[in-house]
């Protein structure tokens, strides 16, 4: 039951920390099929708020039921299960950490069409110890109008969550001042990494970056470095590397649903650059019930190395 | 005196709350006539606030009197009277309790005519505490611009009620960004009760959705996953499968002062669709006296399956 | 499911408390067999904290069970469960309110031989309000050395509990400066009666006073006004009308364990002299379960004048 | 990875708990070779402060070390280690919960000899969570004079504690108003227990109880009811029984360092009467290394029924 | 400039610490002639206050003079400069930091005769943070009859320091319940040490330990493990391992002033036993200007092992 020489090595890289805290970081990497690789599956499922029940459900409709999910985590191995707080409300009395628990402290709804993307804080870090979670979880936006007040919100979510031990994962999505390409561009999403871990992020989920540079003058840099975007294994690589040289948990999306085989080869290539894992939400819970077990295992056994 | 199975079975889907706020839910199941059958009928009263007194209780003078609707609830069986601060503070003291009260502690007036719909929080959980209310109430309005400020607003109430063992009642009327016909869309409504769900409300209180899809996004996933939206009742059991699969207690407005026969063909599609009752506010106490408590009883007998 | 007169009337003596403590006083008068009589029947288990395990349950070894106690209190059609913390902690969250509770905060355990009796507070208001429960216990010891500082932590309390909307029970067991005998004699009795009531208690304990008068000068006092103790309801009446005319609701221990027909005449005399109903612990839960079911109900038959 | 049907059962009992601390006592139950039996063994070292540094650590001089004892919790797969705040210091930061602490706030030293047993409070339950504990634990001395006062600050701590997610657990050591057999008298360990489980520990630890009845009025008690105190395993039972019908957890301290095969015997019959573990400190890390992991593994298979 | 081995090795002894307590920790270890060998000499002045001004500076009467002092640790090359708030406040702002600061925060004057000896609170946490202090002083006096209390304050002011990013140095002297030779007895200033290092303490300061045991329990254990306690050196070493086998940093004090031979022989015998330096108050300050600099210089190379 003692740690991997790997787990105490990506603990040894969060000095500053207090023990609490990284007593639940290291809970996250010692829970499930990759517990002590080093390596996270996390399922989130908060896209019944951000894009509504029936785009998020209807697929596959046993998710409209809480529990589903919860399950679905444990079935599967994941290292983790992220919500906001209703869905975690209706099962971590039932579960009793089961499964180890991030709320996801802000969200964003799809219905008011707003100039600028801006979650609201819909939970608090009261909430994720009252319910004995073992993370919590935030969204920023870099890049939009309001991203300050989002940068400023974290400071105090991340300070307030780590005098009770609790670790912070945070979703960075690009948006606003960017193209469209852009808002996944290599240079972009490395950029976006390089701020969460520097905003004191414990996680960092970023979206799989693709072979496109928005910035002119990271452009110019990238170049000058001679840094290859040509594959997604090299696009990670940079990534990883813009996060603490490696140093800070970078786990990356599946994004928009997709069909297996290409989600795999994301994957693969995700696992080939050095990513830390992924956090796989629609593309699971939206199969049937055994293909999205079969999926996660699959994508497990890629980051055991199997 | 003990409680009905089904009682328990709403009870065990709130597994994260404290034996207080379980308490006070069971209370509101537990009284009037529908007691034990897991519906609930309660009389709303905020109109006097939201329209002005001439519109609201011009029809039915006798409702100009905080006292006419206690006891217009109590006499009709009703679980629970819903009112602002003054309404309840003019017959707490003297019914104390007779009729369980939910506070309504935000409210808007109609005498401002803002851009965004934003009601003023217009008393407090302690007044709740104070006046030995059952839950407080609270409203949101989905897709309007100043909706993220309403949901961290209730976020804070959620928080402070559950602290004292009161659950949280929430209205949800989807506004701004939305076609006035989008309003009540069953996409919007379900969306709005899946949103309500998330932030942790106990009770959702949504309009009886029509068949409309306001968002092309919604409209694709309702049609792919085959979600029929034909019947009321269609639509009802569509809401209330977005309230986590029905673990949430969803119950429907009568919405505008309408005609008798249109309201109870409402009441019956709302029943067959799995709701959970009906907040019944206008219909009810702009009626004439007898005629009002002969609606509220034969809606209660709908929903008792009578 | 209107209020009887009955309890409207006892409502009325409490002018001076919020509406959330009127509701609180309501639902106990509002429970069980004798709801809506304005007569309580309370089943009180704090022995096992008070006189040890083994003296409390071994008569009948199912009470070692928190959930037997509860279920006893439902099944007889008691008002009230009262017990310390643990045994309500053990049953609050699975009852959700089926039986409303009193949290006895403070408790004196037998093993430590103290010249003054003194309990300790092991809980708090903030408890019963997270338990949901419908009031708080306290016991006072008046006579004995450490009165005043008793008095005070109750004077604290009451207006804590308020403060929540929780009426207080007051168990009121005069000692120290005292005879053995005196203990129970009715001029004690009457008197500690009348300081439960001045202290602003909301219902009050006290052990069925015996046929003699303790302090000289209450002696002429009781001559000189004429004042009959011959029967136990000649001494209830005292006591009641001790208590504010009667506008205080005061209940009756039953004493040591003792034999059926004495304890019933016990309590037709308690009814027949204006006792407002009987607090019942040992005697009902060291029997066989159904005989104490049967006593209970025998109890509350009395109190129901069938 | 699901919990079993044991750990379930054993967390139902704690109805009224969040889940934040459901979700501590689960992981106290879900770790080292006893995972999921519902049995705990766990290393308690706080003799360092109690008794002086060469009475505790003189016969294994490695127990000196802070370092030595956790490691000794890990390797010999007890389901927890507790301390004082110095001990547990000096390793939380580097075993980031690679085994569940238990912070034992209260401590008691030696050196001065006072007439009335009183711990002081030397750690605080923000430390617990800042060290990422898993408990909390505390002493009281039920019988002696300062009771009342330990039992008031007992209640703050299970109070905050909970208020974090952390269980409480429990020593008991009955001392004061009693003989010295008294102390470990069965009749006064069943009533410490009963007294532990009415103040809301999550879990209890006693001294295994001797065939010795301290208390007249207990002793007739026994003899009525018929309760069998000839084995330590009947002993046992009683105790286990008197904390709440089983419903409590109960473990039992090996008492002063003795002979093998002798405390063997003990753990043998606890088991047998239906404990759920011990505690056990200097008869464990006052042996050579080697030893006292056997003699931990042999208790640990000797409770896993092995 | 980078930290020598041996002071990165001590900081690893308090991995639970925040980096701004391990930073304060080390530049008390930087500082002066000793900087980096991890061994400290610090100069404490509380004399004044605890003994009176002529009985402390009498001797030496520049010693009035708090400029003195604080000139005196500078120009010796001591590692600190302790002392009550009056002295530091006197010279802080004009040194800024030119020699770290420890303010004892608590002390006893010897006009008042207590039975209990008891230091008064006289500064506080604040006023160190505000004064540029690199550590806190406190000290306590186990086997008194306020021990408790005096642990309790304690804890409260290790917390709150290290919120502050400041050590605590703790002075232990054992008083009270103990002969006037047990006071420095062995066994009795071991297990002060062990005390102090289990509250928390950063660095302990104790007496010079003699041959002599003061608890029976005690010396039955130092004579079963065959402890030295012969000379000077075993027994520092013994109370050097009693603070966590040497993981907590363990200073001496010269005690009463004495004949410089002697005093160097005790020096020499603290080094050889492992302790980790000396805090020398009387000895050096009450002697004239340059004898106290070459005492305090011939100490620092006793430690620096030259």
């Amino acid at each position: 039951m003692a740690y991997t020489d790997r787990v105490k090595q990506i603990l040894s890289w969060y000095p500053s920390d207090n023990p609490g805290t990284l007593t639940n970081l290291a809970r996250l990497l010692n829970h499930g099929t990759l517990a002590g690789t080093g390596k996270l599956v996390i399922l989130p499922v908060d896209q019944g708020f951000e894009h509504g029940p029936a785009r998020s459900f209807g697929p596959n409709p046993a998710g409209y039921d809480p529990d589903y999910h919860a399950q679905l985590a444990i079935e599967s191995g994941c290292n983790a299960y992220a919500a906001p707080l209703g869905f975690l409300e209706a099962i971590a009395g039932k579960l009793a950490g089961e499964i180890p628990l991030i709320l996801k402290v802000n969200n964003s709804d799809s219905l008011a069409k707003t100039a600028a993307p801006m979650s609201a804080v819909t939970s608090s870090v009261k909430d994720a110890v009252r319910l004995g979670c073992t993370a919590v979880g935030y969204t920023i936006y870099p890049g939009s109008a309001a991203r300050n007040e989002q940068y400023q919100d974290l400071r105090d979510i991340i300070a307030e969550a780590k005098s009770y031990g609790l670790p912070t994962v945070l979703w960075a999505y690009p948006r606003g001042a960017l193209t469209k390409e852009g808002e996944t561009a290599i240079d972009v999403v490395a950029y976006a990494a390089q701020i969460s871990a520097q905003m004191g992020a414990h996680i960092i989920k970023v979206k799989p970056p693709t072979d496109f540079l928005e910035q002119a003058e990271a452009k110019k840099a990238f170049e000058k470095a001679n840094i290859s975007t040509k594959t997604l294994a090299d696009r990670v690589r940079e990534v990883v590397r813009s996060a603490f040289n490696g140093k800070r948990i970078v786990i990356f999306s599946g994004g928009e649903a997709k069909e297996t085989s290409a989600l795999m080869e994301d994957i693969k290539q995700i696992h080939q650059g050095g990513g830390f894992g992924s956090i796989m939400g629609r593309n699971a819970f939206q199969r049937p019930h055994d293909e999205s077990i079969k999926l996660l295992k699959d994508v497990m056994n890629v980051f055991a190395g199997k």
